[in-house]
């Protein structure tokens, strides 16, 4: 029952011996450190039952699973099934970029979920898991698909996954030292996801620039099915993106308000994409890439401010703006980073997540320093922006400080830590 | 990194200037209009902590968000990824319908959000949103998809636009009639979304009549491939209706029970469109199109009546029937339609929508009034029905009269819009 | 408008009659049968107000609906498209393997709530049913869906309604033996799914065997765009499987824990997938079929453990290994049961449910075995082994024998109920 195998999964692993090696060392290292670090969590304990009573809940609906799961499951959907498809639009990448995606989001949601839980998650000696880790691993390796984008094709598989174990690190680092030091919101990932795998991505691919990569251009032709199957992978990030930005958020409205501000960010994102695309073509056609990456920048967008009360039409306006930001930048930005400064952005990450998560970074500042007790009301004020212990006399404009120093934080280690990679 | 633009996309996008403006000026509206009418609702404001308190809920698992949020990603699905796909199994038309159903539905959530929002959702002088108004949004947008069924091929995005908006605003009225006035109830939208999407459509397709068209049939063929990519959008119709048809009923047992319903009917409608197609065709061999259609008649014809006591043997019977009715209708009443009539249904959404609509609206009436206090108990009785306050004293006939007045409402109207969009 | 078929879908479906006949009839033996037996479950039922308060619940939320629908939902995506889409990697059986793959299930949905419903929700001469059974019958119908893997292209719709028929109602009662009998564990169904799928199937496989068909080979090939929509079907499998095994699990923790172990054997399962494929193929390219199937068995092979207290390194561990056993199957075990056995095992079966089923069942036996209070918790322990009324005294190591006796019946159940069907 031999099958033929493809080239563009097949062509980079001409080592027999090595790809194979380094998955079985890997895993097996995850097995020793999951097995002396990683434990359920309260909640999905078999001790359940008592704590419950200690933390007086008096059903089981009130289990996080309950709050979190199907948010989850959205975006798992997101970064297996969307980051993976939104790739097939090249000619001959197109089965490689499915299986690459798959290949490195599994290993790296186990690296993921040690180095986060490291910083967040660890009690005496032991990182407890639940729903709430499963989602932030999957962020994590949301933002390890964004910089695969930028370097599809030019890298074999082993260089992918040692990438990946880098770039979960360096994740990690940047996570809590925004989330923990700074105290800054980020609960769609703008800055820690975004802005952090866009800049590092392209970092990476500035080094391994290869002058005749270029004339390979042939190879990034799309053609028709692939058009349909890349519209699977947009159409699911852009549907699922509400979850995205509400699947961490604080119970309750929080989760309510991020998904509705998404919703309407992404609507208007669409029209905007659509108006700019025809417009700037030729003959008033419309680009396919533009349709499939574009419209999607107003959810990349409200990442950070999503859950705060940026308001419908605040949404509109973010989507409105960064669909044009994002259009532009495909027709005009792309050739002048490939030519000029030979960075050659395969899947135009720049514009999808580089450009929108800085907006979304600078949105979320803004938002953060213009909130009022007036407009939260008084618990809700404390409860968004998490004002508690140390944090008690934040007020609003101070935050939007830490939050503006945030975005400058994730470019520094995008920077650094990409160079350090390539 | 220019590539090609498909034609189905293109070919009707000549003006250079005029899709642009339109999109721009439209999404400015929807701007100021969402800036003047649209806040948050209560359960995603961040005065929700205090709003808890008054409305006496003792969880955050209370927040309608939890009900809902499921619910809405599935129907999300089946607006964007269902309708878009269902409507590729055209040779030519692949990209365009998926890119246009994507552009339609995305400018007209938002203008339903403000239209259904004056008429249901209007407090001193702003719109309140929550879940269930995005959820509502899908809809009225999932009835002009329909009506997109249709047209399609025939109509350049502007064309499409227009008809949007003037549907959207109709389907609003004609909800409000039904649901406010006529105090009706139609959760899963047999009349309010199907039977209008769908004569609407057929009107409006009536008008457009060009004999010429019929001449290009050889790009109505559909070829392998998209009779797969069809597929995605059928099974992701068929397997999301229960949530669609369970999204807005009331919480608890109605969600519960109109998911149940709406699984057993449909299951019922796949094995009568088998046995049709088969017998109706030559050699007994099965048709691609009824299989990708007809099997979805059964959610439609349930949509009524699937929160009521239907009962599973009742959902049965009723996805039995419309199996047959659909499959015939592909079979006999769609040629009959185009060569007797002039109503070029390129879908076939009269099969699929227009007399399942019909068929629901009969069935929820008559469902609504053989409903007796034995069979949903004095309190449930009155719950499903929403028997209260200047309703107090309607009986179970009396409603299923009005019920049966909804659909001839829903049908004028569908004319009579259809006629003036045409 | 008529519209080419395709030849998978056609071929076997030559006798006009039959289909159709068989069809009808018994979709109306359902609808009588689901008339005199099923009704609506008391939370899904119109009375749900008052049992409410005899069943003590304060709120709507506590319906089992909200516990379960998400995860239903799910479920119901893995059956129809990723059981369905995962077998389109043959080149000629694309859309035959979709479709049918549609109608066995639309049929084996109804029989299976029939079968289960005598069997656990009979009450005073009723089956009372809710989302509970929904999700049962689509597990049932995933135990055939698998069997029909090792069969697909070499039977005619008919005799694979008839399969249906049979398989499902033996199902239930191994199922019967296994739960209520031996009182053994098995939520995500390692032995009552996927071992007696498998074994079922792989006995009437080798019971159709005829010599000629090896010679219709090349009907076996894959192409690129089929592997395309195969990753489809193998990726919602995937992604969803943590759904799959906590589906029906206990409320709470036990849902949770579930999900987060399944979620940790599929991710170690992918890189030894990679490793051993890459490994044991020419040059170090990769296999596809090895991708789209061997990184599924960890989710098999925790089905029966991943409720219980597995712990996260443990399904680590299970993953790693079936990742290898599975891969491995498939590069020697498959060839050889084809020329030795004469078992033709066309999607490999044995390989991604049969061995890892197998595991499953055993893994679930230690597990189960080495459980301590000291682990569980007093009330957990007792919580997650149902050791109540007269399973009061069982200790872990009885339940541990009684886990391995399950294996022993599924096993015989699938040989002899596939050997009367063959």
């Amino acid at each position: 029952m031999e099958r033929p195998r493809h080239q563009g999964m097949a062509k980079n692993t001409y080592m027999r011996w090595r790809l194979p090696l380094v998955c079985l060392l890997w895993e097996v290292a995850m097995i020793i450190l999951f097995g002396v670090f990683v434990r359920f969590g309260p909640e999905a304990d078999a001790h359940w039952e008592e704590k419950k009573r200690e933390m007086n809940l008096t059903s089981d609906i009130e289990n996080d699973f309950y709050f979190r799961y199907p948010s989850f499951q959205d975006v798992h959907v997101m970064i297996f099934v969307g980051f993976g498809f939104l790739m097939t639009f090249l000619k001959r990448y197109g089965f490689g970029a499915v299986g690459f995606n798959f290949l490195l989001a599994a290993f790296g949601i186990q690296w993921a979920i040690l180095m986060q839980g490291w910083f967040h998650s660890f009690k005496s000696g032991k990182i407890l898991i639940g729903v709430e880790n499963l989602i932030n691993a999957d962020f994590c390796v949301g933002s390890v698909c964004i910089a695969f984008g930028a370097i599809l094709g030019k890298t074999s598989p082993i260089q992918v996954l040692i990438m990946t174990l880098f770039q979960v690190t360096l994740f990690a680092v940047n996570e809590y030292i925004l989330l923990n030091l700074l105290h800054v919101k980020d609960a769609g990932g703008s800055m820690t996801i975004h802005t952090f795998g866009a800049y590092f991505g392209l970092t990476v691919t500035r080094i391994l620039y290869r002058p005749n990569l270029e004339q390979s251009k042939d190879k990034q032709g799309s053609v028709y099915h692939s058009d349909l199957f890349a519209m699977i992978g947009t159409l699911y990030l852009w549907m699922y993106w509400p979850s995205f930005n509400s699947a961490i958020s604080e119970h309750g409205d929080a989760q309510h308000r991020a998904a509705i501000n998404t919703y309407c960010s992404l609507a208007a994102c669409v029209l905007t994409t659509v108006a700019f695309s025809s417009m700037l073509q030729k003959k008033g056609k419309l680009d396919m890439v533009h349709i499939q990456n574009a419209t999607l920048a107003g959810g990349v967008a409200v990442g950070t401010s999503a859950e705060m009360m940026l308001t419908p039409y605040g949404s509109l306006i973010v989507g409105f703006i960064c669909g044009i930001v994002s259009t532009v930048g495909y027709v005009y930005l792309t050739p002048f980073l490939e030519s000029r400064l030979h960075i050659q952005d395969t899947c135009g990450i720049h514009n999808l997540h580089g450009m929108p998560g800085l907006i979304g970074g600078i949105v979320g500042a803004i938002t953060a320093a213009a909130a009022t007790e007036d407009v939260y009301g008084k618990e809700g004020f404390i409860k968004a922006f998490d004002f508690t212990g140390p944090y008690q006399r934040r007020t609003a404009s101070v935050q939007g400080g830490f939050q503006a120093a945030g975005i400058v934080v994730s470019l520094l280690m995008a920077f650094g830590g990409g160079a350090l990679v390539g």
